[in-house]
């Protein structure tokens, strides 16, 4: 890549970014009436569902926050935030504590908090929208979020969870969100707890999870860190693995731990080396490490926000190191990107496409696709390449 | 459709039932050394997981059976059976009476009892093998099961239902599975038990979730059978209407109701226009009845079960009818579920299609798919389609 590649796209990502999907959501998923967003957006922005996801609730205020914080203090993005942060106050928390999975329009509770990644999201919002009000009280809130996700991390599912102790396994997507969440409200954090669970994650991420030989990211191992031959032993998430090594680049660049920098790179080019579709291009979703088939039937669709985390691993892993393999990467990954996600017509992105690239839902916004992914991804990117075209 | 058709069809179901499909099961499932079924077969027929999902475990044990007892009584067969009963006895059962979800390749439990329908399976197989063994005991057993699964009928999942009662919601599973199993377990019923049972399932199937107006069935409806405007409201799962259409065909046809059976008819055509996909052929997995985006992600996957309950259904439909419209989409449904599922390779057939109608799983059974729908349509089919072949 060369200079002039980076002033490009600096200025694609920008654009995406301030003239495309922000102006989306604030244009479509605004919910004055009742506070809190709608995100079941079909392909022009039409609401055709009215529920509302807890966790999408709160990423959506945590992305306006975070603008308000690291781009422009501008009053509207404050406001669209706490119009998140006040729905999630009045209607997400139930009375144990917990985040509720699902809401109604008006905020009565429709499915109860059995996901510890509700409560992450709400944590991480309520720590942006504090930097952003400079208000104690929801950064307190966020650290009693935290403390409670802590409290849960050996049972995260609690009484929804439906194993047995035969066969015990060890998540890989708690650590790999924690590593993310810490950073996110360190100010409410002594250096002594963000060191530890620093050090923690990145222990489980690059030890436990990791696997040395292959290069690549199990979503469970036994608790000893060990290969499990089971659906679950042998299931790769191409995109968490890459999601989580932008998180070590992060770390490892913050630490200056450059072991830390130079192992999450070689990690990313062995997971894209293993779960790119050599056939139509793109990044699988789910695979089995052995070859076998996967109990999930989307094994062989392409998500945006694989696409997404690659591009930001990939931007952040070359503007560290200038590897001209992993630039390489980094313009396969964003011609694949750029050529089949964004919406010509109706602007946003989509989220899913079949294996051979074509959207098989049209959808902006669902039960999994909010404000979040799309508009980090463009934030990190962007930042990173104005930065590399400075560089001169 | 001639007679020469109904000669040629019979014929073709026989042999895939007699030559390829037991015989796949037969040469590659066994577990001799724990008893019950290994599913988890490659393309090749290779096990490729030993995990034992009881539901499967289940119906392989009732498709042995039933074989053993409606077409000839095979020693072999009916040590097959007993190889998968003796495994439900000794490890599917918890303390609790309830059916594990999953156990491992010994028996010992990996998921709790969290599906009704392992207990419906393990009902329905008892119930055949008692046929088989001529032994009471099993029925007994059977009897058992449906008394704890007809306690469990208002909250199927019991501490793992994730709903909060803000949007009550009924669900079309379990009618539609009943309507079925106390077919299969009458001669342990009364009469009364029977008819009342049978009573509540047309109610329930062709008042509560059929839609007089589209002529679709629903998957979930409002307490009071009406329409509920969210995702699970708006779900419409064709080949799960098509399978209870058919138990419906047979409900009416043996209580000699010719309006049940015309309006079965009727709900099967209206299925099928709604669901069939007009570019590349075949029926679609999920819908959302307003055509907005479904959560499902495989939505437009073409799935080897849907296609089989279609070809019952209308193989049946059209041997009480003689209508030539299902003639036609019999033929229409026939001629791609022929083209595409079967494998010319290693036999058996393919369950998961993407919507171009390639195999994208080339699996053989898995958690979902074992020795069940394939065997059990084309032995129906072959039986309706030489009971026509002989009407001359």
């Amino acid at each position: 890549m060369t200079q002039q590649d980076f002033t490009i796209y600096a200025g694609l990502y920008k654009d995406a970014l301030l003239l495309d999907v922000i102006p989306f959501w604030e244009c479509y998923s605004i919910d004055k009436k009742n506070g809190g967003y709608f995100t079941c957006l079909d392909r022009e922005g039409t609401i055709y569902d009215t529920d509302k996801f807890i966790w999408l609730q709160a990423r959506q205020a945590w992305v306006f926050s975070m603008l308000y914080n690291e781009l422009e203090p501008r009053k509207d993005w404050l406001e669209t935030a706490k119009l998140g942060i006040e729905f999630l106050i009045k209607y997400g928390m139930a009375k144990s504590g917990d985040f509720y999975f699902a809401v109604n329009a008006v905020g009565e509770p429709l499915v109860k908090p059995y996901s510890i990644f509700s409560d992450c999201f709400a944590a991480m919002a309520f720590g942006q929208y504090a930097k952003a009000e400079n208000d104690d009280h929801f950064l307190n809130l966020a650290y009693k979020i935290y403390q409670n996700i802590l409290s849960k991390q050996q049972n995260p599912k609690g009484i929804f969870n439906k194993k047995t102790n035969i066969r015990p396994l060890k998540d890989f997507a708690l650590p790999m969100i924690l590593s993310n969440l810490v950073l996110e409200i360190e100010v409410v954090l002594s250096q002594g707890e963000i060191d530890q669970m620093l050090d923690t994650c990145i222990e489980e991420v690059m030890g436990t999870f990791l696997d040395e030989e292959t290069g690549l990211i199990h979503e469970y191992t036994s608790p000893e860190g060990k290969f499990v031959n089971s659906f679950e032993g042998r299931l790769i998430n191409p995109g968490h693995g890459l999601e989580a090594m932008r998180f070590m680049l992060d770390i490892g660049n913050r630490r200056n731990d450059r072991a830390l920098v130079e192992k999450a790179i070689k990690v990313i080019l062995s997971i894209l080396d293993f779960s790119w579709d050599q056939e139509y291009g793109g990044i699988y979703y789910f695979m089995d490490v052995k070859g076998h088939p996967t109990q999930q039937l989307e094994w062989d669709q392409k998500l945006w926000w694989v696409h997404l985390e690659a591009l930001v691993a990939l931007a952040k892993a070359f503007s560290l190191t200038n590897d001209p393999k992993i630039g390489a990467w980094y313009q396969k990954v964003h011609h694949y990107t750029w050529k089949h996600f964004p919406d010509p017509d109706f602007g946003e992105w989509f989220g899913y496409l079949n294996r051979q690239g074509q959207p098989h839902l049209t959808l902006k916004g669902g039960k999994w696709k909010g404000c979040f992914h799309v508009p980090r991804a463009l934030f990190q990117c962007w930042q990173t390449f104005e930065k590399l075209a400075n560089q001169l």
